[in-house]
């Protein structure tokens, strides 16, 4: 077996504060002490039934050095600490995977994928019997949903309440006020317009709840009714091409909170959010978008009409008939998509004839710990 | 009746493209046009029986001006728009209630206090059967989870599953991997060390969640071991003590993201994000501190020594004693905090006795809800 030169360690260079490691491919890395010896690996360290760290960081010495560093024979790096004496020993392979120099932490970033953009015509999707009998056509599934922010599933029972087992079959059921599930229909005296016949334009469900359910699944019991076609609109595409051609307008969406409210006899909810939420670094983490839940701004005066503009801009991108999908859900369909980055909308449709959904909320945590436990094998 | 002069229109003056207004009290109101278009609540911008916004935002006229503004003879602003004629009619008092003035903003915003900064040093507590008999009661309860964090509840009966049943009094449960609920005791080959004897430094829960729960519940079954102690401290306070003392670390815990984990044979949670989080206003809104789902820092190189250093200090503040409020919980006992804000640790207990805890997740939305929906009296 000739050994992977990416995890051979071609030399070792304790540095006091810090242990330099080239590699046998080349690369470099370079590991802090405090670093290191936070991630012992030792059973004293780290729970060795849990993997569980025991060691408290905020109690390690605030000067920590590296007495002596080498190869041992296995290839594991050991370490012995100045001030204590205590012995860490890192898998060479480990270390590689979690050297933190600026290429690899940009390699590692995650990488969301649009299905618009990536020219895709076919809608990602999968048949119920399949996903329910096969790990990995499941396991495909939701990775369609994780990467491309939705995926439909065709020939799912007709049968109420199956929307749940479906978000079963990943994860779990978020409940709300409006209960495990709800159903999609024009009725009287609604306290949504969800539950009329009306036209809803593309938004994100329940920005007025904290936290707002990550996931959404739609299932599709009746559709007899004139229109009712659904749009799906990645909100995550349309933040980028605004940031890209009006950074100034981007960068109000993200900064100024929006009020979002729903208010009926059982439940009054409100929560505070700008339309597009940032991580620590910058990237689009959510989108909230819900003209129909939009409180008055609260803004600064002179924020107030730029703005709008700016909401102006980011609706108009949303709108282009360019930037949606669009399709009809037949009985039997399911739509599982990312509540707080596509945007779902539908078309009118009339009084005669029956369209009626089913739907469930439910987070993507729960999704992505499915797919990794099935990508265990 | 004397008219309150707070929401009597002294005088009004359009001006195109915004409305200035003076009230009887002096305050000075100026309302956009834009604004005053986009929340118009006749029947045909605003729906009549969700209260949800009808007119799209996105396409209002971009040169919207007022053609004119009287007030009334009820009272209401009457406004005519100059692009198409319609009109629009305001109540005096919303119009106040939600004049964005820098002063009202501010007055506005959402104030939490410190259970131990303010001095207090009985704990805030109710009794379940009070809480289950009287709406005023509860709605008090709930008012200190929200406002100080955390409250007990006293003589919840002893009945395994009751803790999901306090939940259900004003929100929904949280199902996650762990179940419905779970149980905390000492347990043979346990997969996290909450389900061992060792003492637990204070941490915030799943924050390998996405997203994490905002409100945690634990309710006393049986005390009868040696220590378990319980300790709960106010993240947020400390964060304002590091933000006002050391600038620097503080940015950097709100800046560089943590990665956290907990994986076993049926989950595998990951999640990144900062110790501290804020929202668009830079105030704080969420701390995650959990040292031992605490995965390898993946920093730019400059920033990992200096993270530890602000690392070691935060945790440094979170366990003086001085910071802490340290209570027994005993048998018919349950705390309710927020997940997001209260570490909450506990000391050692010995094998000897019994301890065991019944614990769940909600969210503070729902507390919200019910908080307000009893207000309405």
């Amino acid at each position: 077996v000739i050994p992977d030169p990416s995890i051979t360690i071609a030399t070792l260079t304790p540095e006091g504060t810090a242990l330099a490691v080239t590699w046998g491919d080349g690369h470099a890395s370079r590991f802090h002490a405090v670093w290191l010896r936070d991630n012992c690996p030792c059973p004293a360290c780290g729970h060795p039934e849990t993997g569980q760290r025991l060691v408290e960081t905020g109690g390690l010495p605030a000067d920590l050095r590296l007495a002596d560093a080498r190869v041992a024979d296995d290839g594991a790096v050991e370490v012995v600490w100045a001030a204590d004496g205590h012995r860490s020993r890192f898998a060479p392979d480990w270390l590689r995977r979690h050297c933190y120099c600026d290429a690899d932490r940009t390699r590692r970033r995650p990488r969301l994928r649009s299905w618009r953009a990536d020219g895709r015509r076919d809608l990602p999707e999968a048949r119920y019997p399949d996903v329910v009998a096969d790990p990995a056509a499941l396991g495909a599934w939701l990775a369609a949903v994780e990467v491309y922010g939705f995926a439909l599933l065709r020939g799912v029972p007709t049968v109420p309440g199956q929307v749940t087992r479906v978000a079963e079959l990943f994860g779990h059921v978020r409940e709300t006020n409006y209960g495990r599930l709800f159903d999609v229909r024009s009725v009287l005296n609604p306290n949504n317009l969800a539950y009329t016949g009306l036209a809803l334009s593309g938004h994100t469900d329940n920005p007025y709840r904290d936290p707002a359910p990550t996931l959404q699944l739609l299932h599709c019991l009746a559709s007899s009714a004139e229109g009712g076609d659904s749009t799906l609109t990645d909100a995550f595409e349309l933040a980028e091409r605004l940031r890209a051609e009006a950074p100034a307008a981007f960068d109000l969406l993200a900064r100024v909170p929006v009020r979002f409210r729903f208010a009926d006899k059982e439940a009054e909810l409100e929560a505070e959010h700008p339309v597009i939420t940032l991580d620590a670094r910058g990237a689009v983490v959510a989108i909230r978008l819900n003209n129909r839940a939009k409180q008055p701004l609260d803004a600064a005066p002179a924020q107030v009409e730029p703005w709008y503009a700016a909401y102006r801009a980011f609706v108009a991108l949303a709108d282009s008939p360019a930037q949606q999908i669009r399709f009809t859900l037949a009985p039997g369909d399911l739509v599982c998509m990312g509540n707080l980055r596509m945007l779902h909308g539908r078309t009118a449709f009339a009084g005669t004839g029956e369209r009626h959904l089913q739907g469930c909320y439910a987070d993507m945590d729960g999704l992505r710990s499915r797919r990794a436990v099935l990508a265990r094998g």
